[in-house]
């Protein structure tokens, strides 16, 4: 494991490392943010961060300006790279499948199976590494826009008891009926739709055992909305199963950073206080 | 004048606009943050940022974090290009000379007079345009990273009366002292020396009329400091001169946006209260 940059940002640091990936099969890069009182080695709750389509480690930390709230609150940041990477990684000309497109799922079909196991990389693998090498108490709360919200919400409803906080930003909610997920989901997970249903949060939130509390911000001028976004579905399983959702439409704002750094200081609010730090 | 991006963003609006300038006989294109009570019509102060080395008018808007104090404290935020630019404009294969580096001043040598002259890009023609065509209430206040820091030093010293207010990140306070300031300054200046000290803010501060206060933060763990930026010089002249400069050294600090993000806010104080928006 390399530290391949550092910054210091708001009395904490913030940094860039790169280590190989037993789940992945390749290289991966990940941001981590540690604020002053991680630095001190006092253990601290860590927030994950997963983006969303063609991005990598870089987009969160360097545009959501979310270091200032990790500071105020005491949280550990960490925002890992969207798929798996390099050259023996199979890869797809289209910005929504391949690298920089991983979906948080895990592949069981040719040529993605080999590396495109994210779920276990964003799940297992990078939190036992986090919890090994940084000052992080154990208390884990996870986030994520677009694509990434889908991970953040598919992640911690296939993991009860895993984390104690989840939100997203202009989540894709339901892979499995619009066009970014049924893509994905018929090159990654093949063609049989039953399998799809383990990774849509729609489907998932009806058969849920625990009840985190979700909170979810759309923008409305948002020109991913009505075609790949759909959050009036989870309303609907969230009212159906009766599992606590907070869905708030904002009117004029974008699928952009703009739109993620405008609302990031009442998700940090809202991890920070099941996370025992606000 | 065409609008070519628009983001909603903590209650008012990021935009970029593409214009012709006049003064540099190019299109240029600029970024604009309107607060809230800027887009009902009420007119607001002015604070415009000058980028350093290589950016455009992209690298604040997207990575300051700027538009939460700016919304805030009800300031317009205005970001330009940071030199002319196009196929017709002369460039230099370096990074710290043409296209991206313009330096802030009025170039007198060939083939550089035609198109550079962003001194009077931005000390007069974009705040006449600005003044125009947005809500602006004519106080002006003026700010800036490295190249841009000079610049903001420069502009602000070369024009009393003109700025209520002037702060600079990790400025190059004497070009004609530093290898940055003399390459641009020999090559848009030429070679006599007596012509630089008019783009010199160690210089110009020494018969300064008027006594505006300036406010620099700097970095410690910055790669540039010794060989460019060089802080002291700017703290000996103001000493000399009897001007008030209030400087602030961060140990651990580097040259980054990480770095301005962390004290931006400071900034914006300093701003508002001199354009009565506090």
């Amino acid at each position: 494991m390399e530290r391949i940059e550092h910054h210091a940002s708001f009395g904490g640091r913030q940094e860039v490392w790169r280590h190989t990936s037993a789940a992945l099969g390749c290289e991966m890069k990940f941001g981590i943010y540690l604020p002053e009182a991680a630095l001190r080695g006092e253990r601290c709750p860590v927030l994950y961060w997963l983006s969303g389509l063609t991005c990598t480690e870089q987009n969160f930390i360097t545009k959501a300006g979310a270091q200032a709230h990790a500071a105020r609150h005491g949280l550990i940041v960490v925002a890992p790279d969207t798929s798996p990477r390099g050259a023996g990684v199979p890869d797809d000309a289209a910005y929504d499948l391949g690298q920089g497109a991983g979906f948080y799922l895990n592949a069981t079909q040719a040529p993605w199976a080999a590396h495109y196991r994210m779920q276990d990389y964003v799940a297992e693998e990078l939190p036992a590494l986090i919890e090994r090498h940084f000052a992080a108490n154990g208390a884990r709360g996870i986030f994520g826009h677009s694509m990434g919200g889908h991970g953040a919400l598919v992640t911690a409803l296939r993991h009860p008891g895993r984390w104690r906080s989840v939100s997203a930003f202009s989540p894709i909610v339901a892979p499995t009926q619009v066009p970014w997920g049924q893509k994905a989901l018929a090159a990654y997970l093949g063609e049989d739709r039953a399998a799809w249903k383990a990774w849509d949060a729609v489907e998932l939130v009806q058969a849920a055992k625990e009840r985190l509390p979700l909170l979810v911000d759309q923008g409305e001028a948002d020109e991913f909305l009505a075609g790949h976004l759909r959050p009036e579905l989870l309303r609907a399983a969230c009212a159906a199963a009766g599992h606590s959702l907070t869905l708030r439409l904002h009117p004029g704002y974008d699928h952009s950073y703009y739109f993620i750094a405008s609302f990031l200081g009442d998700h940090f609010a809202h991890h920070a206080k099941a996370l025992g730090e606000d």
